[in-house]
């Protein structure tokens, strides 16, 4: 008599969520820091000091002025301190009126699909290894089909034989993630190039414009002199969906926001649905004190220096324990391949070691397992013998 | 080729929004002391100066775990914060399990419509006069159909012979609001009792529940020696929808709650139901910081005093100006008869005066205009004056 979906989605715990409790179990019996749980994408850096001094300054100001509404698609001031961020780094002319300030990245894309989606018979494109709730949220709640690209797994750069072969006159929309959840690659300058020009052809071709949805948390954590990769220039039908959950190290406050440029094929008509589908779902004006915070402090991040050191000592150690795994140049994630072709077999192995590690399926990539380190150096270093340890259970070296 | 419907719900300026900006128009021309703008709902009481005591000790604390993800339903000490509350001034026995904290009352509301409505078919009824953006929820993001009860303008309490004749098999909810925005009146006890009779009556005729979904923003908003309304105890199937933007004047922050009691028939399915819909519309871990907030301060108001000063200079003032005025107990909204049958007309009229009102037909009650007093007494008091030559326009007195 309920809405047996939403029972369904609602019961049916996630994978990640399954690995998180058990870790909770395991560690009543052998100790919280016995437990090497790379499971969950929290970011353990702290926020910058930053975000601390602004929340103080913020709770001495007028309350009714701090914590009132805003204009639904945000403060004037706030948007404007997005655009002003984006133009200084990347040479861009965005204007407040671009920006859709949203309740984070989820919220984002959320709104971005509802507003792009039009018939039930539209498809869009995702990429695997995807974040689960891509497929679910395109089909649950924009209500379009939801085409998967096999992971090109050598790199996981794109398969562009099999997107060529996907793309089709019911394409609305693709979405990418780079540096992506869950193989921590960046797209290269030549795939993101590449993918422009193709879906500049297909778009003319089929005589309506292909979006390319860029959902971009993980944009400034970059490693090794990696270039941010910004990519709405490069290709001119770019929506971004942004959250500050990873750079300022807060995800439980719930703050992004929408870019829809000017360039983009019927901007106006785009942005309007943007505001249109931001109603529709409930969720109009972002919370309004941090929307306050990330005005003032964006264009700083948590210091990801911690991230960087953890992922050398990782991809060192599994490299040289006989581990493959692609060394990826942004984000807080591994993917290597498992040990055996059944990825969610492996993890249980891992299990013994209380090493918890989540299976690459539920990504769409069978074969390979995400590691999160966003968690201390020092798990990583008690960890390593314990990764080796599983190596030579499956007789490697 | 993008979504119509979400486009058109963008362009589509209310008309509280229209009214507001034609404000801000002639607030240039004349002065923003000479606008009496009684258009917006926003709270200009202060938050209480809890809040912002608590938002700076919050901010000396661990930014990790302050602005860390919450479980998708909401951290587990705010959900006890939430049922010891109810509990201690109601004495219920919720307990934190019945809790799902969310985003704000529009979240509240869109997350329990998608849990619950099933089918298109399906109906959801609201009672006029009602807050306009439930009927395109009802329709737009649940894809049910909206039934409207018209109102009994006499009291604003039900039309039963109405609601009698509009329960049916496809009946799977109803929208209640007391205090009400827009005209401010509480449910009587005897409304109550009479409503939760009914319900159990149609109920066990169609052999399913039929849901009754109160929403409760303005709950601890009463005056005059009102009790404060609390419905869930006098009708099994109710789901409670609660924000936290006026009973502590912070709209902009977006936290509100829904109780899902286990008194509810299939209590596990429905929860099981709001936390999949909660996942599927992007909406899982309310804001972090503000569940925090909201755990420590829940149970103080603001200054609601205030209110009650406006609402006695107002009631009096346009009752012995001849106006026909229903003298409500709760909110901030009186919502009297205008001085023709035409109340866009007659809010034209009024800008003759800078008084700036909402016509009644939006919120589905043509021949009434709400009047939002949630402002500065000092505008009240300038403010009478012109009601009454307005009055006199009208050939009144």
């Amino acid at each position: 008599m309920i809405n047996q979906e939403m029972m369904r989605l609602g019961n049916h715990r996630s994978v990640i969520r399954d690995i998180f409790e058990y870790g909770n179990q395991r560690a009543k019996i052998v100790g919280r820091e016995n437990i090497f749980d790379f499971s969950l994408g929290n970011p353990n850096v702290p926020a910058p000091a930053k975000v601390a001094q602004v929340i103080e300054k913020i709770a001495k100001m007028d309350p009714v002025a701090v914590h009132g509404y805003t204009s639904a698609q945000g403060s004037e001031a706030c948007r404007r301190a997005m655009a002003d961020d984006l133009n200084r780094r990347f040479g861009t002319n965005y204007r407040p009126e671009n920006f859709y300030m949203t309740c984070g990245a989820a919220a984002s894309l959320m709104i971005t699909l509802r507003a792009l989606v039009a018939s039930a018979s539209d498809e869009v494109i995702v990429f695997a290894p995807y974040f689960p709730e891509y497929k679910m949220w395109i089909e649950s709640c924009a209500g379009a089909k939801c085409v998967v690209i096999p992971a090109q797994i050598e790199d996981f750069q794109i398969d562009f034989a099999a997107l060529e072969y996907s793309l089709n006159a019911d394409t609305k929309a693709l979405i990418i993630n780079s540096p992506n959840n869950p193989c921590g690659v960046i797209y290269s300058e030549k795939t993101i190039a590449r993918l422009s020009a193709l879906l500049e052809k297909k778009s003319a071709q089929y005589g309506h414009p292909i979006y390319l949805i860029s959902d971009e948390p993980y944009r400034e954590i970059v490693f090794g002199g990696e270039k941010i990769n910004f990519i709405a220039p490069a290709y001119r039908n770019t929506v971004v969906c942004y959250s500050f959950s990873k750079s300022l190290s807060m995800p439980g406050e719930r703050i992004g926001y929408i870019l829809v440029p000017d360039c983009i094929e019927n901007a106006a008509d785009v942005y309007a649905a943007v505001c249109g589908a931001g109603r529709s779902l409930g969720y109009v004006c972002a919370p309004s004190m941090f929307q306050m915070v990330a005005a003032e402090c964006v264009g700083t991040t948590s210091d990801i220096s911690v991230y960087e050191t953890n992922r050398r000592l990782l991809l060192d150690g599994l490299h040289s324990f006989g581990y493959t795994c692609v060394s990826p140049g942004g984000a807080f994630y591994l993917f290597p391949r498992s040990l055996e072709a059944d990825a969610g077999a492996f993890c249980e192995k891992a299990k013994k070691y209380d090493l918890l590690l989540v299976p690459g399926d539920g990504f769409g990539t069978p074969g390979h397992f995400r590691i999160s380190y966003c968690v201390k150096t020092e798990t990583i270093e008690r960890a390593l013998p314990l990764f080796k340890k599983l190596a030579e259970d499956y007789g490697i070296r």
